[in-house]
């Protein structure tokens, strides 16, 4: 073991293992690139303030070559930072923030870059211009041996067509295919759950654009940064944080550095850990920050604040699914937040049900039965909501994000698994996802997801946040299974009712014969027989 | 987006992440922990020649902290490299290097030291000793905002125990606890794959330790290191390769990089890129590159050199199920080494089958029916194989390490279910595992096995790979088949002499009646009509 040991740069490790990072095949490798522009797009215009209005296109250059361009009406970035963002892995400024962003990382975008680089030679272009500098244009590679961004053209454009905003553009090796799982499906996921969004998408040799129009005119509020909630870190950290610390005492430190610590609960920690509130946070050694540690886990804290949360909220699921499924029946349950190994979370449940295509029944306030025939704004052909005899599709989402692999790993999915849909009137074979004309789509609104892999595909199976998807999903079962219930009622009665239609006239005829009636007369009876049956037969 | 960009050092990222590492919770933390001391040890030991005697220890601390010892007899570290082996984020020798070993990225070992300071507030303790050294003690921490070494403590040791090797030492937060995907389970697991290898095993709180003795006294050959294949390499690193090599001349690079090129595929190559044997490598363009990375593609190279490739044998494979499982039968099939983007590997399938505990039925040469009480020698209590009514167990392997977690996501329990095991005499519900007390074993060797995280607990699913596993597996399926169906024909036989062998004194008595035969006479008689049944029934 003593021979060419050497250091490992953090972009030829990606490079070599590029599937953990969503690059497995061409097809997937267009999504994520797509996905990672979008994902940084959307961020930055909530950071800004401003409503996203964001570009999508796809150019086929060769049977297995693309270029791919995402480019938004963000606030732009300044030239110091464009390259590194661009052309440096794990380089951003999310990580280290507490705060509710689809990017985590510092890599989704420039591995982006890496992968098309890797495949066709070729760096990306980015153009970027914030209010009030010029446009710039880079050329950047990336140095994988170094993991530093390359600069290799640089160009101040005269003028460009957005006032302010970021253009990404790449080459890369990979194949378009529609369907499920594709970058169409991913579109139209992210309308759904971004309806402040507006989108424009082309795809590979279209004539024209997509275009996705945003549904409301509110962007969301700029989540709140938050300090670490004391539950939610280890010894090793707390031993760092008391080492990098700028407080002068131990009561100090405990205040200012984590959220809900004020000055009793300081001193009630310090005192469990047998500590000196005057101790200097430098000095702690590793007995004392252990003793700590565990004063800290053995003391009752209030949970993280929730403001740091931007759910996407109850009326903005409802109208994402009613654009997007032709279906009967919405329904959509929030649960309170709720915190894992100290980061605040929430979950969103929503459910379309019904078949597309067919007529709505209904009753109306007297009794009535009337039959509707369903409209929807259709963004394109395809409907979210499959065949009765499918299993359910279920839409998941983190921060705002679809996640379109790995469902089978996805808490998420284990949690539908777990749900016994038969109370609610789907059929289930016992453990499975159900079966039905239906969707669900689930959400989780957190500082930190803790994703299964870099290619942020599923959520890690964490206990607390399993249990709150099962909740949501029970409470909006309970709502669907009534309808269900009273659906299948409607259309039993509808039944019976066309029945007693049929065949009214021909008791009307024979109580003229019988009772000598006018025809007027035998109308009248017949009238009154139908009020009387649809009366009895009130449906509650 | 311009606000508070930071580089982010890949320890700081692993311990936001470390689920990606294989510490999703405790009880996998400790097995992890264990897995990556016991990989490194194994591949040093093999490295330096020498046949492995590796120490495992448990110690239970508190109810939820263990110190964890994992020490060899390698070579040992020369000290100027042992702090960074153990206190840094991708550093090591194996990422760079086409030859197949258990450690790949230069992560495992130090992660595991940066949980157990994450957890703990501790660092590791490393003690290593040269055959011409003395052997060094070091307390090593990890300065996870730098990704650097800190060494907390130096000590030089008098005398050691061993004459060279490597001790690592760790306190971690884990659980321990039996069962499948245990420690016990791991090192079980690791004495099949590893025959050559002895493993002193002392879980937590045991009075002594279990040994696996080696059962083959031949350390297996050093695979060797291969140059890239040129179907195996991207554009993006042809381009690489060619600013950095050392050839003057472009037909001189295609020789020295690659394997499996000599002078004539060289120019052949060249030609049809249209270039010239004598252009500079490094003053190669982009579009000149393509155009080689083109001609590569299409021009026929023959399949890189398999001496990189270590395969258990079949033999060694035989032994350690036979070991391990109280089966009535076990086969092994070996494929031929295939490739995959350019690596080169090889599939080995085992495959044990019966119940165990039970007798074992047989025919012998004159073909009467044996009965025979297997026998095992027993390393535990525990036996691989499961009840008939249960899932067929796969034990996975990879490099000959155990493969315990994510069996679904694994390209190898892909390969299984897509077998149609009806054929080969056990049931199964269509796309699952199939039902039988038997035991499969799968093993890739490869210079780079595609494991789906870096935990490395899935392989995953290349079409190539999945496909000689399959075939593998189809081989040793029919061999399973043949004897299960053999075997029912001798059970049923059984059972029809076990009649025979009931009612034949008694037809003996009815002849002696009827023709007054005398007591021997009789005997020779029923000896005879049984020797004439057991003849015409003989099994094939």
């Amino acid at each position: 073991m003593a021979s060419a040991q050497k250091e490992i740069s953090i972009s030829e490790f990606f490079a070599k293992n590029r599937h953990l990072l969503g690059f497995d095949n061409p097809r997937k490798a267009l999504l994520t690139t797509i996905k990672e522009g979008v994902d940084n797009s959307l961020d930055a215009c909530e950071e800004g303030g401003i409503l996203p209005d964001i570009g999508i296109e796809i150019h086929q250059l060769e049977e297995d070559r693309f270029r791919v361009i995402v480019d938004d009406n963000g606030p732009g970035i300044v030239q110091e930072q464009m390259s590194k963002i661009f052309g440096k892995l794990l380089y951003g400024s999310k990580f280290h923030s507490r705060r509710q962003s689809r990017g985590q990382q510092g890599i989704g975008i420039s591995a982006a870059g890496l992968y098309g680089q890797m495949t066709t030679g070729k760096g990306v272009v980015i153009t970027s211009k914030t209010i009030k500098g010029k446009a710039i244009r880079l050329g950047v590679q990336l140095d994988f041996t170094k993991n530093k961004p390359l600069v290799t053209g640089e160009e101040e454009l005269g003028d460009w067509d957005r006032k302010h905003g970021t253009r990404f553009e790449v080459e890369l090796e990979a194949t378009y295919q529609r369907g499920l799982r594709s970058v169409d499906d991913y579109v139209k996921q992210t309308a759904v759950s971004n309806p402040h969004a507006t989108l424009r998408y082309l795809p590979p040799n279209a004539e024209e654009a997509r275009v996705y129009e945003r549904a409301s005119k509110e962007v969301p509020a700029q989540p709140a940064e938050i300090k670490p909630h004391p539950y939610g870190v280890e010894l090793g950290e707390l031993m760092k944080m008391l080492r990098d610390t700028n407080s002068r005492w131990l009561v100090g430190f405990l205040q200012e550095e984590f959220c809900r610590v004020g000055r009793k609960k300081a001193l009630e920690i310090i005192e469990l850990a047998k500590l000196g509130e005057k101790s200097y946070p430098t000095r702690i050694a590793r007995e004392e920050a252990d003793a700590l540690y565990r004063a800290i886990q053995k003391t009752k804290i209030s949970a993280p604040p929730t403001t740091c949360l931007s759910p996407i909220g109850e009326k903005r699921i409802l109208e994402g699914l009613q654009k997007e499924c032709d279906a009967d029946f919405f329904t959509v349950s929030t649960r309170p937040p709720a915190v894992y190994r100290g980061n605040p979370f929430q979950i969103e449940v929503g459910i379309a049900w019904g078949r597309p295509g067919s007529d709505r029944l209904d009753v109306d306030q007297e009794g009535r039965i009337t039959k509707t025939r369903k409209k929807r704004a259709k963004v394109d052909t395809e409907d979210l909501l499959g065949n009765a005899d499918e299993s359910v599709r279920v839409l998941r989402f983190a921060n705002r994000v679809p996640l379109l692999f790995q469902q089978s790993g996805c808490c998420f999915t284990k949690a539908v698994s777990a749900t016994s849909w038969r109370n609610y009137g789907l059929s289930q074979s016992k453990g499975s996802i159900p079966t039905g004309s239906a969707v669900i789509l689930i959400h989780m609104a957190s500082v930190w997801v803790p994703f299964t892999s870099e290619a942020k595909e599923a959520v890690a199976s964490y206990p607390e946040i399993q249990k709150e998807v099962k909740l949501a999903l029970q409470e909006a079962g309970r709502k669907l299974g009534a309808h269900i219930r009273r659906e299948k009622k409607v259309a039993s009665e509808f039944e019976k009712r066309s029945y007693i239609d049929q065949y009214l006239p021909h008791v009307g005829i024979g109580l003229q014969e019988i009772l000598g009636l006018t025809a007027r007369e035998r109308e009248e009876a017949v009238d009154n027989l139908k009020e009387t049956l649809e009366t009895n037969r009130k449906i509650g």
